[in-house]
């Protein structure tokens, strides 16, 4: 279908769950997806999308194995599509040598560097070229409301990666020296230039989550930016105890597909 | 604290999970296990004990990741104890050669075969010391009732394994070639003679389980048997479209929780 491979159809509260892959023409490699759709969707009444980034190192199975985010999604009628960490299938130098750069950890940015830039286009891939062949080729999705995305939410993020080590070893690899260029891909500074509409915005921390501990996330940096911005519509929890595991995804999944359900108009 | 090593301790749902594993005295080996203890479980209000026996191949981490239960059990105040398939740690002739026979497929019993049976005692490990461990070193879990068990639940179980050929094959490796001895480890032939009250018993079969549609599982058998038996309390249900994974599991992890927490009077 429309040069999509499916590896799997497995049947999941009472939706279908599908594993596809495809060559990617963004990212010249192989790349990898699962796609949740909810029961009931159809041609004539299709399910607005959620878009699940994995988190660095993670696949596509990772979420949909122990994420349990399908539970939430099917009675809202929600599709959930999750996506890669990075192209697959390619052999550059030192790709796969660490957890953090590489395959596994595109950070879902356009690299402008040397080896990168010629796959690691995953921007461009995830905002343009597969919503596009999805609304074409799913047709039980909805790829048609106004505006690109409604609303976000994330499980410990990196909101600040300009200022965490993690991400700036990412950035100088992708993007190169000049931390001018870093702001575009970094929520705490678009947040300062934002124009658009409040915010819709669901972020939770566990407090017991090493790369919290470590600076690595830094929440504060963001909140701080949103209300210096005198914008409104975010909520930051701080979970106690929770770590950074899939397990502390599981537990707060339901609230996060709320959140998106309720931006979409289902609820 | 006993004997057992804690491998990790991860706040899920309100609740502890524990992954633990400690040098049992039944299977001369290491035992693997996790546990679930619901949130407000304590000394003074100890929680009942849902426990899962994981299915061939499997280890206590794939339904602890994947199957979630505890979603659905920290609510109602139920504790969860998630064994292994097998001992582990072991090296004897074959034992790793096959995935339905040796280690991670016990099948739960005691052998009475070379080289097997002076590790894999299973079936004296989780009836009797186990559960004997557990009540001395876990005050917050109530091991106190009446009766071993109150009720079982199982997704697509071999109910009646000395006709299917994945457990003939186990069977005649731990126990012998004496059917007799093989149908005190056999479901359907035991409830034929089942004495105790009625049954209070939850069976899920997807009807795209490759293993039912090969005969593997024999559920028909173990139904027959209870009618002849003139037997209250199984409900089978056949789950239209649901293969043999976790999500099927996941999808109705609710309705076995349940099952259980209810036949434990938590509601």
């Amino acid at each position: 279908m429309g040069g999509f491979t499916t590896n799997a159809t497995i049947k999941s509260f009472g939706g279908r769950f599908l594993k596809l892959s495809h060559r990617a023409f963004q990212t010249r490699s192989t790349q990898n997806f699962t796609l949740f759709i909810p029961p009931g969707a159809s041609v004539e009444k299709p399910a607005p999308l959620l878009i699940y980034l994995s988190d660095l190192t993670c696949s596509p199975d990772d979420v949909t194995e122990k994420g349990f985010l399908h539970a939430h999604a099917a009675p809202l009628g929600l599709a959930l599509l999750y996506l890669d960490t990075s192209p697959r299938g390619l052999n550059l130098p030192g790709e796969h040598d660490a957890g953090d750069f590489g395959s596994g950890a595109s950070f879902y940015i356009n690299s402008t560097q040397q080896p990168w830039l010629m796959h690691y286009k995953m921007e461009a891939y995830i905002t343009r070229e597969l919503p596009a062949l999805l609304a074409e080729y799913f047709k039980e999705l909805d790829m048609s409301r106004p505006g690109r995305y409604k609303s976000v939410s994330a499980w410990a993020p990196i909101a600040n990666p300009s200022l965490c080590p993690l991400a700036q070893k990412a950035f100088e690899g992708y993007l190169g020296e000049d931390r001018e260029v870093w702001k575009k891909h970094d929520a705490t500074e678009l947040v300062k230039s934002w124009k658009g509409e409040s915010l819709s915005c669901l972020i939770d921390v566990g407090t017991d989550d090493n790369f919290y501990k470590q600076g690595q996330l830094l929440p504060e940096n963001f909140e701080t930016a949103v209300k210096e911005a005198d914008l409104e519509g975010l909520e930051l929890r701080y979970q106690d105890g929770y770590d950074h595991s899939y397990f502390f995804i599981s537990t707060f999944g339901a609230d996060h597909v709320k959140h998106a359900a309720k931006a979409l108009g289902l609820f």
